[in-house]
């Protein structure tokens, strides 16, 4: 069996059994809660990853593009739902969607796009489905739960199929402590239940109540009045989600091989070929207690390294050296050494490169997977 | 003629006029000089603009991945410096690029790199032709100047092609006047040009000093005793070049069309289709005088629109809003306007992209150019 040593570096490295793992954790954790998963798969973006993220190979589906919506239609999934507000330069791209036998859902929030919309359903003789987007948390889109607005958009969107309510509570990525992650996926749940019950107050059938974030996901203690879960990180994992407790250090599935390629040794820095095109410029544990710099530097088995870190990152030079504060010793590592970094965030890092080596807990390669990306 | 209302969003969209201003205005600045110019293609990524950069189809190119030379290759580029310090496990494919009749140089910057190269020159009966890697600013990789460790390494190259040296000034990106940018070009030429006297000194011939970054190419006074001059991000030039003085906004030649997709309007916000997957997680300007958050906003025109930028991204979604501390009104763009978003960082911006737009100063299509990525 190949191993890493076979490779050209920087490539990105899938430990399979690590993802296997984490996709059983977000499963069993959702079971007794009555709820089915629509997988995210902005993460994967791969077709072997979303078949083991999936119930079925028909579904069910969130997508961050329609590029995403295009790949995995042509792998058979037929339940999508799109879950960036839509635009009208891209409803001629739904509408294909929707001729290939795709169940491809649309979100808004606002009157102006429902009615933007609409128009287009009159035109086209569709009735394209809709959830509205509720804002959880203030982080991002979406009409704030209570507020009228909620019942004015779906009386614009009476030539479409309004299915319900979505929400993200993105702000999740802000809780620290269990009870934080909890009381979040709580108040995650209630704003979408609240929204979709005024709805229904108001005549609209509003079947869906679709929520999710991988923190939220994974610490709801109820989710009564849901009927899905989103979220796609947690495929993965990442550092991010490590600072949170949400993950271990050792749950996260993704790295990026890379080679020393030389050393700076009065500074203490070792040089890899890895910058950020590798690991993208995600720096998402800088908000953090633990700043991870561009990644946690692990050796070619994955084992961590302890405080060695992606201090400095150039388009293709990387810049390893001990956390600042730490006592512990730069390793040997010479000119040639393989290391395996993890990355702060997976969605960014995945999306750098076009395919997932994939390798057993021994580091022997068992696949590679393509990736797609783009719009 | 296509108009940019055609396209779906987000897409990367290239000015061609500005970009041939700006590949004009380096050619004028180096002739005088004297030296040749070894375009970097590492921004770009494409055939037509590298076409645009060179002087001629067969190069000289400078690439940052071998993935790079495979592609240039493929469209006649026959003279390419790869500018990563080489590892052993892309010596065979450094092996097929030069079978292909491509004369391709490597970097190194240690006795270990230059053993390993010339025992792979025993074995491979080639004669590799390679740089030594100059430390001129202290950024990154390279030997001090001065260093007798300089003679040391072209001493373990003996079974390779020693050509000289090369040294990129990155540290440029920290010169906001035109006295330090004079300075820093200055500080890099007389790096490179004093370790090449030293291996000359020590009877190795040197033939090639290779320099350059687009702040000390665009500013250099005099490049007496060096060859060739290295380049790439002033051919589409982008906010951290303008925060630095080097170019003005108008000059940035890329953008990324976007659509507004709906408001948060109690909190000023502007929420469009565009978030760090198509901007990119650089934000280069935050170290700057003036933080451009994810990237400047203009019209679909390219018109910049007074202090409003992208303050904040996620995956697919961007957040505008008015700088903090300015008195600009925050314009009515309703949900389906266009706006075009000027980068931090052109070469992180465009990776994110798998095609080019490009326009012309009226912001008519008048081609779709590919790009490619990955290693």
């Amino acid at each position: 069996m190949q191993t890493l040593h076979a490779l050209e570096t920087p490539a990105l490295i899938l430990d399979a059994d690590r993802m296997q793992r984490n996709i059983a954790r977000l499963r069993e954790h959702l079971r007794p809660l009555g709820v089915s998963l629509r997988a995210h798969l902005k993460t994967a973006k791969s077709i072997e990853v979303a078949r083991a993220m999936m119930d079925s190979k028909h579904g069910s589906a969130t997508v961050s593009t329609l590029k995403e919506a295009d790949e995995f239609a042509a792998a058979g999934v037929r339940d999508m739902l799109y879950a960036v507000s839509i635009t009208p330069n891209k409803l001629a791209h739904v509408s294909r969607l929707r001729q290939q036998g795709v169940d491809l859902t649309v979100v808004l929030d606002s009157v102006e796009a429902a009615q933007a919309l609409s128009d287009y359903c009159i035109a086209s003789g569709e009735k394209i489905s809709v959830l509205i987007e509720i804002d959880s948390d203030g982080h991002r889109s979406g009409v704030r739960p209570g507020d009228a607005l909620i019942v004015e958009i779906a009386k614009a969107l009476q030539h479409c199929e309004l299915r319900g309510v979505m929400t993200h509570a993105g702000a999740s990525y802000g809780s620290f402590t269990d009870e934080a992650k909890v009381a979040m996926a709580e108040q995650e749940r209630a704003a979408a239940v609240s929204s979709a019950q005024m709805l229904r107050g108001a005549g609209f059938a509003a079947p869906v109540v679709s929520v999710g974030s991988t923190p939220t996901a994974l610490y709801a203690k109820s989710l009564a009045g849901v009927t899905e879960v989103r979220a796609g990180v947690y495929v993965f994992f990442d550092l991010v989600m490590a600072g949170l407790n949400v993950c271990a250090v050792e749950d996260v599935a993704i790295s990026v091989l890379a080679t020393v390629i030389g050393h700076q040794r009065e500074k203490g820095w070792i040089m890899v070929d890895a910058g950020w095109m590798a690991m993208s410029r995600d720096r998402g544990t800088a908000s953090q207690p633990v700043d991870q710099g561009y990644g946690l530097v692990c050796d070619a088995q994955g084992r961590v390294i302890p405080d060695l870190i992606m201090s400095g990152a150039n388009q293709e030079h990387g810049i390893l050296s001990i956390r600042a504060g730490s006592s512990a010793a730069l390793p040997d590592l010479p000119v040639g050494s393989l290391v395996r970094i993890l990355p702060n965030h997976a969605c960014a890092t995945a999306a750098q490169h076009d395919a997932y080596v994939v390798v057993n807990a021994q580091s022997d390669i068992t696949a590679h997977w393509p990736r797609f990306r783009g719009w």
